[in-house]
């Protein structure tokens, strides 16, 4: 069944497997009259760019962006946008060697239990090269957002055991302490410890967890549906669609489990504008699945990347146990979360673009 | 933005408000073919009947389901399934002392800057009792699941810092203890732990969080689509679609950042049937967004009701500073995460077999 | 596959059978705000009640409209809204003789095929009974209508080869006409004469054909999506999904044909308020599959009612040849057009609302 | 909101405008395992080719088609089917003369009042060059139907007066004679017939409108749902959504009108090897909704089409009168209904293959 895309009334379909001849993702639904290039959306690519330093994995992706579609003269017209990136530096020969082996934490078991066909070629349709569509289609969500004067940011927020600290108070300041980290990490004592011990990971031939989180704001009141469209929920749907991702937290999260009610709850105040606010946000920004206009802070778990250079055992496809390992050309990245953190910004701006025009249809 | 279904194939869409004249669900997508009868589907609610003991609110609902279409000589029809359960003891009155306040915690406010409208009594189409619905539907769910040979269970795992411990190789077994405890806790210790540390809540006037675990199994491998429409994503939107979730876990969950790829990936090996398993399961049943065909397993964290005894401090509409304490007449439940349990299997449930439904589309 | 929906933003999904307890429709995602009571919907029933007179078959369908969900001191909230209309006078032991025939131009033999059982109680699900429900939600969809002015008719256009002349430049003019007309046709003389011809049709105990021709305005322009969402797609969708249903034409319609490019295309002009219009509207209220600002109007061909008092051959469940005919106690239309009238002018409403919606989304 | 895009389970997506870099589809939902080259889908747009002969307009469509995802070792793997067709030929400077023209029965007019914004070159998406994509699609789903036995065809059925007599029992021998008309018309003498009659159109600087008729068989009985989701109600989506169309007719049609029941109803009997059918086949193929598996026969009406040479009047965009002749650079059709056979037949096929996909999901 069709599963390929992801929103209702802004509506992105992502195509396209890791060694074919291009990935591309179609935006259906997007507004007319919004200025849109290229070159923004290359941008934002840059943010997921594996090259970039020695803490994501070394593919030589220069992910040219092409818009094929749904521009005029610079602007929306809001017939459908269609980005290309076309796939270079695809060395399939690599895969060979691996090509009848299941690979622990791989979904080559699970595609050919459902379809009895597998891309093996860099995992095809289930390599995280995908989100690059994600992204893609994120920079343009996120250039509706400014439109409304909404912001949003994700940061590594935790490898192991090493949390940052972090002022969400304001977002720009945020970015800013984010991007002069090569982690992505806001803190900057935290992001030096971090570095430290994926270059010990990366030593070992092993990989590490991580948690992502994600603050968006000032964000209007009144977003989300009650119920199964809560904004929370297709949140969670859109963070656990990612790669990798093992777990979803709304504001306080499993914080919540060892709080009591008279603590948990958010009491109501105004705020020297008049405006209602909430002194406190341990619902991370929502009630009843509807958003307060206080910031929305969801945090994502990533387990460590299944692709390691350590001797692994497992079978091959003839159900023959093998230790195996990887060869030294296959791409690892020793922390997923780094290269989910832009994800994880996409996901959210689409989530919230998808709310806001949903938002239009509510009264007479 | 019609919002109040969940569901592709097997789609469910719940109406009704806790103290409007009834609640509802239109189950369409249901095979053709399923003996079906009221007293399943009353049975599967008698789970989450408030008034089962102290340690769930005290509304005398007494939820009588009546099936009013989809049924022919006691057999699904293909036809959509309408269930009806009809209001009682729904005393509105309990409810204008409040109407005014902005509740900490409650979606009064959210509603209204959504809506411009809120139905106050007994928190409208925002209350829990709507789960009563899915509970119903997901009752249906689960016949199809038995025909299917699949079973889950869903138990409160955790409350506070008191975690059960639990044997869920058994999934039949695990039932049989879960249904002992009156907190629905298999671990008898920590249920006796449990009770008491609720007692003590409920005396203080306030409430607790708590995380409910759901295990499905044996689930045959291949259900649930790559990318957007993956399995884990389709059960964190379920999930975090029930009021007072917080939060989400997939197996190892949020453990998964402080593990190293060599530990987290689950090798592959064949059981003594010959069939391919993974040794461990820290995935938690699925691999790029397809079961394994290991066991399902999932958490969900909720917060502490926001309904408490206890003095709150708030504003009232017209952003006048309040403090206020719940009539006595008002319910209160001191852990909703035993309410909980029965909606995460519901809900859990319905993601299962639409996906197995899905499944039968994906080959020539 | 869930398949008893209509319509995207302003979603109707309706249940129910012929002879069960009862049938009824959820109408999800009505703006909030709206003014709504049990006695407008009721009204709109009227129009199709079967014993308003002779020329309709006469089951004594009191059709008594409970609105269950949605409303709040008089006004929508932008919950679901859920109608119900208890059977009555479902007499079922009426088709206990006809039971095992494959009745000519009956579903029983299509159902029985999908779903291997059938309900054949008065046609189950597959009786015109559930256009009630459509009737019901339509006439919600009639009052946003309203609300922005647009208006909206359908009547009897044709029976055999008597056809209507109508003056459709004024909707409310029109509709007085319509309702004079026992067989809802505008042209008193052409309305004399359909009644003599049903007359004759009813002695036969045979049936006939007609077309419904529905008339929308002033229709704002810019209503409909390009492509796979014309509007001219979901009107034909909406009026081939009513029961009975052959055919759907658009302005000029079948005509076209011998039409010539010189004159089928309506060139533009102002009006004396300056606004564009087009001199002619052969293109029927659209271009590009979006509503120009002229007139909508579509004609719908209804075959005649297979249940007819002649006798009939056809075989019977075991493949046996029989004759048979209708028991006295059965209903009968000797012409279903009269009855699809206020179902076509409902989904015709139904189509504009969704449309009105969506496209509050297209501009940023 | 999103609107490019039709079926659920087999769902495309298209995009691109007739004057961009590119057009192109997403096949979203194709089974596995289906052996599938570009070859074979260039084979299918060779159909609609636009310079095949002097009938059809003369756009040098080489029309190349490149299959970029989706496929492995020549087998569709589940994922996404991304085709793409390069834009040549594509002078826009062609439409600078008429750019600030309402030209009469074209979109440019409610595009701008919808989106504000509109592509003129080609009439951007607007334009019957997205069909081609359709086409490259229903390819795909030709495919798969002939993996199930099912065959169909389109063709002429009628310009102005003259209408085609053909044999439809036998699709495969009708297909050899509308291959072997230029203008897609089975009848030798119809089809010559026709043939003058556009040469005398396009002499006059005008066009003709026309009818296509599809037939689709043997079909299986039990495709199609009841209620909103009939295959009657598809289908007319399908067909009303192809540019041009103004009518949509299955079976008796509008004919049946002028029909009593005891002539239109199909009674049934058996076949030489006992199979049901009926004897004859004026509902065309379905009875509730559902296929009978009788032939499959719909009809669309073409108007005219709007691009003529002889002079005409209208306004330009500052609603000034204008007499206008289009320059003779531009394309024009005498007759879309014979460019239309191709899109009808794809249209068919893909609302074909949904429906017997979605049936795999009706019983247990």
């Amino acid at each position: 069944m069709a599963s390929n895309f992801f929103g209702d009334i802004f509506r992105i379909t992502t195509w396209g497997e890791s060694h074919g001849k291009a990935i591309g993702v179609v935006i259906d639904g997007c507004p007319a009259g919004l200025p849109l290039s290229e070159e923004e959306i290359q941008q934002e690519l840059f943010w997921r760019r594996p090259k970039r330093n020695q803490y994501v994995s070394s593919r030589n992706e220069s992910d040219k962006v092409e818009i094929l579609s749904g521009l005029f003269e610079g602007l929306t017209t809001g017939a459908p946008i269609s980005i290309i990136i076309f796939n270079q530096d695809a060395n399939s020969h690599t895969y060979e060697s691996t090509k009848n082996l299941l690979r622990p934490g791989h979904a080559s078991f699970t595609y050919l239990e459902k379809y009895g066909i597998f891309d093996y070629r860099g995992a095809g349709r289930a390599s995280a090269r995908e989100t690059a569509c994600r992204v893609a289609a994120g920079a343009v969500a996120k250039k509706i957002l400014r439109y409304h004067n909404i912001d949003l940011i994700a940061y590594l927020k935790q490898i192991e055991h090493i949390r940052a600290n972090a002022n969400i108070s304001e977002i720009s300041l945020l970015r800013q302490c984010v991007q002069k980290s090569p982690v992505l990490c806001p803190d900057i004592a935290k992001s030096e410890k971090m570095m430290e011990r994926i270059e010990e990971i990366t030593q070992e031939g092993d990989s590490v967890g991580g948690i992502v989180e994600l603050v968006i704001g000032p964000l209007p009141s009144g977003i989300g549906d009650p119920v199964y469209e809560s904004l929370e929920a297709n949140l969670a749907k859109a963070m656990m669609s990612i790669p990798a991702a093992q777990g979803f937290e709304l504001g306080s999260g499993f914080q919540a489990v060892i709080m009591k009610g008279s603590q948990h709850n958010d009491s109501f105040a105004t705020n020297p504008d008049q405006k209602i606010v909430t002194r406190t946000n341990f619902s991370g920004g929502t009630l009843g699945g509807i958003s307060t206009g206080m910031p929305l802070i969801v945090r994502v778990a990533f387990k460590p990347a299944s692709s390691i250079k350590k001797p692994q055992k497992t079978l091959d496809m003839d159900k023959n146990p093998v230790e195996f390992t990887m060869p030294d050309t296959m791409r690892c990245d020793p922390c997923v979360a780094i290269r989910a953190v832009s994800v994880v910004e996409a996901m959210g701006a689409l989530v919230i673009v998808d709310g806001l025009l949903k938002n239009k249809t509510v009264k007479l």
